[in-house]
């Protein structure tokens, strides 16, 4: 069983899936769509060939911390595919995963035409490690008290 | 009050410190080194200069979760800086951020030679942001279960 990472767009939504063992991410496609219901057949496709257990949603809230319209579209979005699926859907505050990628993309120089190519491609990635390293940690194989 | 984010290394120690409200990370200076005496000392001072409150240090754990020479390195360096400052120190496993880092590196199309330098420049601010990203999680302010 897997773990299924997505970043939703209005015309795109990347997609990442875990290892069975749920310690890695990788990209897996871009789902290009006009019509939701489109993605949303895909995304139901793609839960049954691998398996999937649980949907990551990445949720673009401001970056003061409240939601707006991409913000509302994202929830919609995740409500639609747990009806669809059957599958519990989490949103996970995407502005660190995100921001962080920019900082570091920033860093090396690259070019800001560029750093919008990399985050389309990389974000439903970074997303579904995000939530894979708050797992492990809940699960206190990450964070040691020292003190 | 502020929480530091340290990423040690054996001649260098990448430091990093976040605002009050403990919501960003940037970074703060990288420390070099001979004598770890020395180290401790300019930290020390830094905790005071800043007000920080609590210290996380990033764990160079094995790519298969053990632990090995740098990770030990990391920790006995954790426990004489909580020691030195009173303050509790945190280990933080940093294969995460770091993998990210790398994998956002490459995608951006950044040469090896280049990506060590910005690793070495901006470990310590993701460390950072990782940890203020899982007190965020904890506090039930980043993730929703949706179902």
């Amino acid at each position: 069983l897997r773990i299924l990472g997505l970043d939703p767009g209005e015309k795109r939504i990347g997609v990442a899936i875990s290892d069975p063992l749920e310690i890695t991410a990788q990209g897996l496609e871009v789902i290009s769509y006009t019509e939701p219901e489109q993605a949303l057949k895909r995304l139901y496709e793609i839960c049954l060939d691998y398996s999937v257990k649980k949907i990551i949603v990445g949720n673009p809230v401001n970056m003061d911390g409240s939601r707006g319209s991409a913000s509302e579209l994202a929830e919609n979005f995740a409500k639609s595919l747990s009806s669809k699926t059957g599958l519990p859907v989490e949103m996970l505050d995407e502005r660190l995963t995100s921001g962080s990628a920019e900082k570091t993309l920033i860093a090396g120089g690259v070019s800001r035409k560029k750093r919008r190519k990399v985050k389309d491609k990389l974000a439903a990635v970074l997303i579904l490690e995000q939530y894979l390293a708050l797992s492990e940690t809940r699960k206190n194989r990450g964070v040691n008290n020292d003190k």
